[in-house]
């Protein structure tokens, strides 16, 4: 191999351990990153581009021994600043974007983990099966992304989290070591199953290079899809058990809005219009899919039907076309209109079910005594106890945001609630992880932390709050 | 409190430390364990009896602190001598049995480890819910023990595996940290997933104490069963894509006996008999649970009565009572009709289906040309890729046990499969891990074991191979 000349750095003090990925790893692996971040505070040392699992494993042996940092990168389409990698370096996964299989018999994909979430799914369905996971962000987070958080989404009610859907994975640990489990197989219990160490723990104990993902039949085109305006939240809850009886099996999302958030999204300049002539307390997209959509559709009809009769919901409309789908889709995602009220702060929490309604008392409550304009706006997959609560507008006042912090974890603390149900902890809710998790789960994060990256190496300082 | 008489005990060198445990624990606590084992070589030093997760604690605490060994024990339904405590003590759950709390409404269960599995699944119907988990011991293994082994059993291709259905967990680490983690959210992203170290590693890394699992919408009675005969492997697995098409989500059961199987439970003595007028290859017991079982009964008998057309599959019954249903169940569940041969041998691997055909061909093959008599006898959960396979009659001569070890687990290994689908490693399998796992896990696994349990006091000898 011939010596490269010296790259030009903007971190003169690290200009020998990039020298030497560079030469290692070839032209265009090893790129300024500074353009690739917000603030220049945030750059990161350089961005590494891999192109295959041994230059992952090489990247990190090299930084390992020479105590630099590193940080993977997906899509960076997290929320909790889990990607940030100022003084390390970024390893991003790309150019490692290859499906490399789908196995349309067995059912499994396997995939390199920079391959973007929505590339894997038409793949998917180009070959008569879905890949359940779907995503706001599906155009640009990335396999490998969503399998470090653990990614949730819209199915998670039928399919579960991204942890179920991936048979296999292969990682690299900070050391070096290459961990190859491309398991493709449903039943495996020989040992550990060490995939799920690596699954949500936001590439703090190794970087995901590959992965065997789970595909399912297709619906064959059978989707249901209805919007329900509903008078309380216990009828909601009601409406949720009902639903889940008749459709066992096929339904795939039971989203609420609450009606702030309804009205947000409804009303100019947003594009959606609300299809009800009064207004409602919350408002429910339910979808089923399977092979035979007409007889949900049909099931689903005589289940609104009857729920109209006895009051436990006020209005409901069955989508007809694929066009009124998308309509009640894109209410439900247009989560961008909150912006009108000025500075927003997002939330991503989990309650049991019967927690809900006192929690968005408490919380409106103690907005209230601080601030007179300030509410919370609330949507989420209610079906698996997941609310977004977004509070706006922040006021300008120094520590509003801290205070917000505390009003919106203290309720969830008193309920047994999670503090991310499904955005991970990152370096943003670092701080509050000991309210959802007890002294001792901490102390074995630390633990498990420092049996596979001793040097706190990988994504150091996320998700582990300092000892 | 007042000091116990010292018990007496078999083995006197351990007589201090089952003084101090007797003392701290109470009379009943500690109690000889010759008695509970079928060999007397296989007895523990005594057998521990917590009623509570503090007293687990104080025992393993005591025991690693005084380098003593400890086996935790379930139901002991296990099949790889993963309960063998020979030389440790015994820690039983059995008195830690009880369903602390039934969540209608969020459904859930909160059970501590010693419950048997029937009593939680009868607690779930009596609340009008399922849970999910269903196997042939479901009369003495606990969930503490299905929970460590990560259990399968008649319904993984619609409910996934135990490790689907626990939400959350209480562990106890060698050393006596108590981590709760009795997570009862569906989403919860904060952090590790520690619970996950402690599902299916065998009670190497922790005691399982205490669990949160997750319950299921009940059928409501609608359970379809149908058994179908089939004349080529090709069109069983064909058989599998259009079922899961048609019952899309109401699919629990695809279970397929080969003919030689299904010969021998259906004629005498056993009390199974087939509905055949004559013999087929393969034999398929198909069930489906939802709300509108009559609904599911008319889909499946279309879709069979087109399969006779295409003469994909030969010839099939459905079900039309619970007696007939338990029949077809009863058959399938008829094990112990192998023993009839002589000496048997039990295997439990997985395989890509599309590899099933070539492996039982292959290991037929390699039988009859070390012994004339010697066969396999397979049946399993075909939907899960996953096959039973008993090898019988096992010749007498020595080394035949081993040289039919080889012989499936290479066929298995050639084949990309697992040594063990369900079972687990235990004793049993320790040999052969290294077949279906790479030299990086097992050093992985054994990075693991040190961090968690540096003095090895849980479990030793199971699972990972001496180093």
């Amino acid at each position: 191999m011939s010596a490269s000349p010296p790259i030009e750095v903007a971190f003169p003090e690290h200009a020998r351990l990039l020298e030497a990925l560079t030469e290692a790893l070839g032209p265009g692996a090893v790129v300024d990153g500074r353009e690739r971040v917000n603030s220049p505070d945030d750059a990161p040392i350089a961005v590494l581009r891999p192109s295959d699992t041994a230059e992952v494993a090489l990247i990190l042996r090299t930084a390992d021994e020479a105590g630099a940092k590193v940080v993977p990168w997906g899509g960076r389409t997290g929320l909790v600043r889990g990607t940030m990698a100022r003084g390390a370096l970024a390893l991003s996964m790309e150019r490692m974007n290859r499906i490399e299989e789908i196995d349309v018999l067995g059912q499994t994909m396997t995939v390199q983990a920079g391959c973007v979430l929505e590339t894997a799914t038409e793949a998917a369905e180009a070959a008569g099966l879905i890949l359940p996971l779907d995503l706001g962000s599906r155009g640009s987070a990335t396999i490998g992304g969503a399998i470090s958080t653990n990614a949730g989404g819209n199915r998670v009610i039928r399919y579960g989290m991204t942890r179920n859907m991936v048979l296999g994975l292969e990682a690299v640990l900070a050391d070096g070591t290459v961990v190859t489990s491309l398991n493709r197989l449903i039943k495996n219990n020989t040992g550990y199953d060490l995939k799920q160490l690596f699954i949500g723990s936001e590439g703090t104990l190794g970087v995901v290079t590959r992965a065997v993902l789970h595909l399912r039949p297709g619906a064959g085109g059978g989707v249901t899809t209805a919007l329900v305006a509903v008078p309380t939240l216990m009828d909601v809850t009601t409406l949720l058990r009902r639903v889940e009886g008749t459709l066992s099996g096929h339904l795939s999302a039971f989203e609420v809005m609450w009606d702030d958030y309804f009205q947000l999204v409804t009303t100019e300049p947003a594009r959606g219009r609300s299809p009800w002539d009064q207004s409602h307390a919350y408002h429910v997209l339910i979808e089923a899919m399977s092979s035979d959509g007409a007889q949900d559709a049909e099931r689903l009809e005589n289940l609104l039907g009857d729920a109209m009769e006895s009051r436990e919901i006020a209005d409901a409309v069955i989508a007809k076309s694929q066009v009124e789908r998308d309509a009640f889709w894109a209410m439900r995602d247009d989560v961008r209109q909150v912006a009108r009220f000025g500075p927003i702060m997002s939330f991503d929490v989990s309650l049991p079910i019967s927690e809900m309604e006192g929690f968005v008392a408490e919380v409106r409550k103690a907005l209230a005594a601080c601030w007179s304009q300030t509410k919370p706006i609330i949507f989420g997959h209610l079906g698996d106890g997941n609310l977004h609560v977004i509070v706006a507008p922040v006021p300008a006042e120094p520590r509003a945001r801290a205070r917000i912090e505390d009003i919106v974890y203290s309720a969830v603390r008193e309920r047994d609630g999670s503090i991310s149900a499904e955005h991970g902890i990152g370096l943003e809710k670092k701080a509050y992880l000991s309210w959802s998790r007890s002294p001792e789960e901490v102390a074995l994060m630390r633990r498990l932390k420092v049996a596979l990256d001793p040097r706190n190496t990988l994504n150091p300082g996320k998700v582990i709050p300092d000892a």
